[in-house]
């Protein structure tokens, strides 16, 4: 498509000829596939087995940071949830809520970020819709994916299967998406830019699960609340205690100093490639080593704690100091809009 | 819940306590199962065989019109998408984009609604979402739901499939979604209130899957831009004519009226819970009589057109008075966040 200075408008959303122009044009010439060609309703295939199923809305602000866009954002967020769940995707959908306005280049390139996305994870984008606010009545553009995966067949993830004893593992460095979300919307300069480490965590997922199978007990993405809110929430809804140790939370350099900067703790921020393994103790060392291999990430994977029978529901965190506090569910509103 | 003057805020929408309270009083509570349980990134089941995967997202506006809301017109909506597909719907997903300032009361009264057309179709609400957005940045409340269903084992769905000869059935009267929406928009005053017809059409269109199998062509429900787009969109992809009968098209005495005091056109006007088939000649007046005794919609359903082998890419109607008219596809907006 052309370099264009148009701008979305109603009519785009009306399901008539501008509709059309806009579906045949820019959606089905970017992602076309099989199933979208077929312009119907929805998309029909064969599948068998275990399925995992998942969704998400996407209303980052703004819709271009570091490191990626709103477009790679919302495939691969959903991709990662199949992956927790020990699926690899397979099928997406794609809905867009525009607003009256928008950029029509600005579409352009998420358009081409999903796409690009989705051929990195192997996943196709085979059904979709798109709305048009008024202006003031939405902002820009947000984006629904939902995503059916194929659970892999040693895989077995599930709260209840965490036991006493099991190691956390962390697939890389935290803090990264969130911080570069934030250094745009504060306009902090560093030396080097803090990018996002939004990517799909699929690979790393089904390398683990080939290896250590049923070892694996439980997996989560530390997105929206951080790390912080997903160790509360397993501990909360297992009663089980979660021990961590500050020292061995890999942070970049130049995140540990923006959170310094602005007062927020890197435990609390947004992820969005990164990923936590409840492990069986006896694997942890192999599946860390296993998981440390996978670039680019993964030779700052580590263990960063363990499910304990102590304090049952809390998660306590030994401090690089040598202390020892609750790490608290967030209550407020720390860093909105991230994802 | 009791009765609420409550309003969402941005913190609900942040992953933390305030996000935990919402979904586990309000979300959970209302529609839970055991998948929705686990609270996990995604749902796993076992499913097999010929799957259809769709996804909508629901932008209506005003959220509250005569016949349902926004809530049941999300699960309707993609429960018919899925019956288009000659599916039976399983699985939904349901992610909410809410505007700081909107009535938890009113979020409420939604919730219940999407519970009862869920229960009414028989589809499990697996998986969710939930984005709080700045006040001016949204509209009270964007829904999309996504559905996984099994393709009914006799069905072949295809445009492809459809031929000169076939005959075009209406399920029931037309117009009805949107003139019920307008007339709250425009504050028309009627005898009777007109009343949406969002519905699933489910069991019609498994009815006739049961009975007719591969001699049903193709289906689609007439939503954004009426049956005269859906018309329009097929006689362009198949390069084949369309001839309808205005005297066949079967509208209710206030829906008319509206749109005649309106000056709009219902062939344009959208659907919530009415379906086209494309059914073989020799199996439409049997169709037609199963159509009709699947109330209470059916007894209006009729064969208002055939496909031609004249005017490929065209839609021709021949009007109440005699007359043949070419019916265009809408180029501008008529009617704005109808769905």
């Amino acid at each position: 498509m052309e370099k264009t200075t148009e701008r979305f408008t109603i009519a785009h959303g009306s399901g008539g000829e501008l509709t059309n122009q806009l579906l045949e044009s820019e959606t089905f010439e970017i992602l076309q596939n099989e199933y979208l060609q077929k312009k119907h309703d929805g998309a029909v295939f064969e599948l068998s087995g275990k399925l995992a199923f998942t969704t998400d809305s996407y209303v980052v602000s703004p819709l271009f940071f570091p490191g990626g866009n709103i477009g790679d954002l919302a495939v691969n967020g959903t991709v990662n949830d199949l992956a927790m769940c020990g699926a690899r995707a397979k099928y997406l959908s794609l809905s867009f809520i525009l607003e009256e306005g928008f950029s029509i280049d600005e579409f352009h390139t998420i358009l081409l970020s999903i796409r690009k996305a989705a051929d990195k994870a192997d996943v196709l984008i085979v059904t979709g819709d798109t709305k048009v606010v008024e202006r003031g009545k939405g902002d820009k553009i947000f984006i629904n994916t939902s995503g059916i995966g194929q659970v892999h067949p040693n895989a077995n993830i599930d709260a209840a299967n965490i036991e006493i004893g099991d190691k956390i593992l962390i697939s890389g460095p935290v803090a990264s998406h969130g911080m570069a979300i934030m250094s745009v919307r504060e306009g902090l300069e560093f030396e080097s830019q803090i990018r996002s480490d939004t990517a799909s965590v699929q690979e790393q997922v089904m390398t683990l699960l080939d290896e250590f199978g049923q070892d694996i007990h439980f997996l989560r993405d530390p997105t929206r609340g951080g790390v912080a809110t997903v160790l509360n929430e397993i501990a909360r809804q297992m009663h089980l205690g979660i021990s961590v140790d500050e020292r061995k939370i890999p942070v970049r350099e130049q995140v540990r100093s923006a959170c310094e900067m602005l007062g927020i703790d890197p435990l609390y921020v947004a992820n969005e490639g990164t990923f936590l393994v409840w492990v069986k103790a006896e694997a942890s060392e192999m599946a860390l080593e296993k998981l440390q291999a996978v670039l680019p990430t993964g030779q700052q994977a580590a263990v960063i704690g363990s499910v304990v029978a102590e304090h049952p529901g809390q998660v306590i965190i030994r401090t690089e100091i040598g202390g020892r506090r609750v790490v608290a569910m967030p209550s407020g509103e720390q860093l909105p809009r991230i994802c």
